[in-house]
């Protein structure tokens, strides 16, 4: 195991009508804050209601932006921080997903950073502070509610980038898995898969001696694959929206971190994928995972074997450690494919003509790796991507 | 699942040579500080000076108050109180395990409460403040380096009380695996006891639908019941003890309770058993849980043979779910034993003169009962304490 150090401070706020104490919380901030969400989904289900109204009897004056979008924009961002700025507003609500809570983070950040906030996502610059966040969570997926990242597309250029920093973690985090019942099904899918891909991400490392947070990705992957397909057949689930909606935030929190060193390479090759075509996250992840996996098993064999065995169930004969690996890997894939996702590029309406483009923009034009577990060139990256075709 | 909130800041500093951060971290708070401890084990292994040294380097002053022992007592409290008083005392280090981290916490409420202590642990008073504590870990046990928790021994009566607020959760918590290298075989079995406990108090719920944290129990379960072998083995194999180290904390933190209710009674069975015998608790633990669940498994047995299959591996037909249940039971048992534990009050020594006074005291002369799983009342407590003979 690994030194580490970990805090994760974000207040969990979880159940049945929580979001009704939202201005109870935010009040403990600010009285004059940014409310930050998507498009209108959220005044349809009722909720932007609830949060006017919690907000008001807390007396909480608060200026609005919406038109969030997946795979959130940086022009927004700017936007935000100029608006935030000319307020002098120092608390930014969240209510949404990843791309509205990423979006949060990102003016957080931006307000009391002097120069281009871009500037933070491409290494020129570090977080030294942020203004306070706080979250109602729509979507079970990024596990951003109490992480210490946020990624943003930059328009110019379609570049997809993150940034990590405990100043960013937001400081309450309201989950109403009842918020979720209008979710389509495709969006709870891809969702799953993201939460899902945060876990192995980490569990695929050459740390040795890590059998307490091995066990605890096995046990937060197994309540995600349990509890998924009952939300397929019934959204309005409360117990498994619960399950999944909490494991996704302890997929993200770094506590499944802790003493160990995660691979992020699919995340990387996906983020290329969703920057130019668009699609889901959570999609793309579904189609490029398993294309790692298939690339990379032999570097560590008896850990595939392990991943198979213990989250998969496969019970083959411990002679053949190949057969079990590729037996786990393909339940993955069946995994994806009985949700609904896409689990190749074919699948997904792409057609694979700007690999060699998506392979140099990974690499930064062949100049760096990708990865931890097995560090990849821009040539394994093609080979992964036409795995994926 | 039920609604729940839930926040840990406490932040963890994990592995080697951590503890010459001390003084780095504490200065974050303050410059004068309390340092607490218990006897000379922390100046023969040398971590003493290390301490002194980190704060004087950092220009920390210390007032010391040492002699913490286990079961640790209120006059102790009240000293530490009124030193931090006389000298404008606003931080305290506790260096040592349960006992003096629970010290510190008693101390650190008292210092701000304007009255007895006690009040608060006997619930004629709540927790509006504490000063910040801070910790450096020699003994993976209790969870209190960053639990909410605190139980000391009043020694008037020999009553042993607990106070719970998530204001006394430690700022930091400095966890070396190496300061426990040092640590008698029998204290790294009770303290493996206690972390168990601390599970198993909240596995056994009656709360339906909490599969994640259902899983996240048997994990760190695991975890433990495969490590600590190896350090009857080995005291100073350090991926056992940094297992075993981290799992005592994710045990008692709170997330292995989110959205369920735990039971609590072999807790405070023991209690009543260490506040008379001066055993150590985790001993005692040892003792009271195999009792309780003998008595209590018929209440839920599918909850009893889900414990049994997929934390002790018992591979019986489904047919007979009693002898699954009992099976599990028995194979804890034998756990305890063979990391050398008491598994039955003869084992420790303790004849059953005192069984009616110890049952008397649980339930305040027979006027409340114990426990959420099963709740109990007088004569089942005695019940439990003779199948523990």
């Amino acid at each position: 195991m690994e030194n580490f150090d970990f805090v994760c401070p974000t207040k969990i706020i979880f159940g049945k009508d929580t979001e009704n104490r939202v201005g109870e919380e935010v009040k403990k901030y600010s009285n004059k804050i940014m409310l930050i969400y998507g498009g209108g989904s959220i005044k349809r289900t009722g909720l932007y209601d609830k949060v006017i109204n919690s907000l008001k009897e807390n007396h909480i004056e608060y200026i609005e932006l919406s038109g969030v979008k997946p795979n959130p924009r940086l022009s927004l961002v700017n936007e935000g921080i100029k608006i935030c700025r000319e307020n002098n507003i120092d608390f930014i609500l969240a209510v949404g997903g990843g791309s509205v809570i990423d979006t949060a983070k990102a003016i957080a950040v931006g307000v009391l950073y002097d120069g281009d906030v871009w500037d933070i996502f491409i290494g020129k610059s570090v977080i030294e502070k942020a203004l306070p966040v706080g979250v109602i969570l729509t979507l079970a997926a990024t596990g951003s509610e109490a992480s210490d990242s946020a990624v943003i597309t930059n328009e110019n250029g379609w570049y997809k980038k993150g940034i990590h920093s405990d100043l960013i973690r937001p400081q309450f985090a309201i989950m109403n898995p009842e918020l979720l019942y209008t979710l389509p099904p495709y969006q709870t899918a891809a969702g799953a898969a993201d939460i899902m891909a945060h876990i192995m991400e980490r569990y695929f490392t050459n740390v040795r001696n890590v059998d307490l947070t091995d066990r605890l990705c096995e046990a937060t992957l197994k309540t995600v694959i349990n509890n998924v397909p009952l939300l397929m057949e019934d959204p309005k689930n409360y117990n498994a929206r619960a399950e999944v909606m909490w494991a996704g935030t302890i997929a993200h929190n770094g506590l499944l971190d802790t003493g160990r060193v995660g691979d992020w390479a699919s995340h990387k090759i996906e983020h290329e994928l969703s920057a130019i075509y668009d699609i889901a996250h959570g999609a793309g992840l579904a189609i490029i995972f398993p294309a790692w996996m298939k690339y990379v098993y032999k570097h560590d064999i008896n850990r595939f074997v392990q991943f198979a065995v213990r989250v998969w169930n496969v019970d083959l004969s411990f002679e053949d450690s190949e057969a079990i690996a590729l037996e786990g890997i393909k339940r993955l894939e069946s995994f994806f494919k009985s949700i609904g996702l896409p689990t190749s590029l074919k699948d997904a309406g792409i057609n694979a003509d700007r690999i060699e483009e998506m392979a140099d923009k990974c690499t930064v034009n062949g100049k760096v790796t990708v990865g931890q577990f097995v560090k990849l060139n821009k040539d394994d990256i093609i080979n992964i991507y036409n795995i994926a075709k």
